[in-house]
């Protein structure tokens, strides 16, 4: 039955977005710059505008290489930049069903459907268009967060994916995942019995200048201290390098038989 | 100096308020309710619109009953509803300042200018104008949330006050303190040496009918874990009577001499 298809691990893999939101003119500002890019547009929108400078880095677990891995996600440029991970649920491969397909599937939708407008740049309205477009056999967990160019940060999610703000080097807003027990989250599925658009948690945050995102499957957030991910990325000044480094210490930190 | 004014002390007082966002008929839903107002408000925001049950308990720290504690909140049923917590700094007794006056003050000017037309209920810019009224001496943390009755819940928080939103007996959304360093939180302050509005973590969620909202101090979050919020929540379907046991629960942890 479709309802016992939950996470059979909870090392899936260990891909992660890392984001900065930078002036609109693409010129990247150093993680570190303060400039309150907020402050100014609150006082007058159009005089400074936010886009994200992206780096992704995506580790399979090592169980999993052969297809690339389960997790998916997109990055678009649209107005202020929509980033989204989703998380294909392991437990399909044991009724011989490729757990990746469907997160993949579901990401490409979503990329094809960002400037729709029905989706009205609505990260909720986007899950929903997404989820009902897929054909494949599966279920995943999923974030999606969408940029306006004034800094305001919307994002919905179902399930354990998980998105950090970080902010003069502190975690400032965290995503909460939902599960429906122990190493089973919700999850959007090709099966009646999985959860809807409607089960997201939709919330928003108002960004500045020289904050940093990461978003990441629970591959990363289930092996990556929050302290962690704020020390590793005041060691990386380049969001690229910073996402590789994040990716590869939640790789070895599963990899590691002590714990 | 000023700036050496900061938290004495992690056990402040164990003030919290608890929200449940109800119907606006102002019948209260019980919390195990699932209806999801959000689902319909988002089709036709005029056929349901939400605001708030509201339970409050106040238990002073023991060493600060006299003064009545130093944390101060105030709830308005204005539009959605709106609830806001402070939290005067206690290292200001050492300069025989009274701790409490600064809290006091700052929310009661913020419950004077919800109204007021240049506030637009926008919590962040509440904070910015209960702030530059204020006129005694002190410091506090702050969080204001406002609820608009289409269920958008926006949160302006500077310091270490926090809130949680539960759902179907989960946590499904958390602030994130801000703090210098540890016992030392981020600050409204009569001095110039304190943050300010801008200085505030903006964020908001969608909220649906069956929510509940615990608001509080540092005085609750840092003495119970979030899994006992949930579970005194699920012992209590009276908000009044589920805040008076979440500030008792937080008030025995305190004084439990064996952590």
């Amino acid at each position: 039955m479709a309802n016992s298809i939950y996470r059979a691990s909870i090392l899936q893999s260990y891909s992660q977005l890392l984001f900065q939101p930078c002036l609109s003119n693409k010129h990247c500002v150093p993680k570190k710059t303060n400039l309150l890019c907020f402050a100014s547009s609150q006082l007058n929108p159009a005089r400074s505008e936010v886009s994200f400078c992206i780096g992704t880095h995506l580790i399979p677990h090592p169980n999993k290489v052969e297809r690339g891995g389960e997790d998916a996600f997109f990055v678009s440029n649209f107005k202020g930049g929509v980033i989204a991970v989703a998380d294909g649920v392991s437990g399909w491969a044991e009724q011989n069903v490729d757990p990746s397909l469907f997160s993949k599937e579901l990401m490409a939708n979503a990329s094809s459907l960002v400037g729709n407008l029905e989706v009205n740049y609505d990260p909720q309205i986007l899950i929903r268009k997404a989820h009902a477009a897929t054909c494949s056999k599966g279920s995943a967990t999923a974030i999606v967060a969408m940029l306006e160019r004034n800094g305001t940060m919307k994002v919905a999610s179902v399930g354990d994916c998980g998105l950090r703000v970080i902010r003069k080097g502190q975690i400032i807003f965290s995503t909460t995942p939902q599960e429906h027990y122990f190493d089973c989250p919700y999850q959007l599925s090709s099966e009646l019995v999985g959860q809807t658009y409607l089960d997201a948690v939709v919330s928003s945050v108002e960004l500045v200048e020289g904050d940093t995102i990461v978003m990441g499957s629970d591959g990363l957030f289930d092996n990556v201290f929050d302290g962690e991910i704020v020390s590793t990325l005041a060691a990386h000044s380049d969001v690229v390098e910073a996402a590789k480094a994040l990716a590869k210490l939640a790789s070895n930190h599963s990899l590691d038989s002590r714990v």
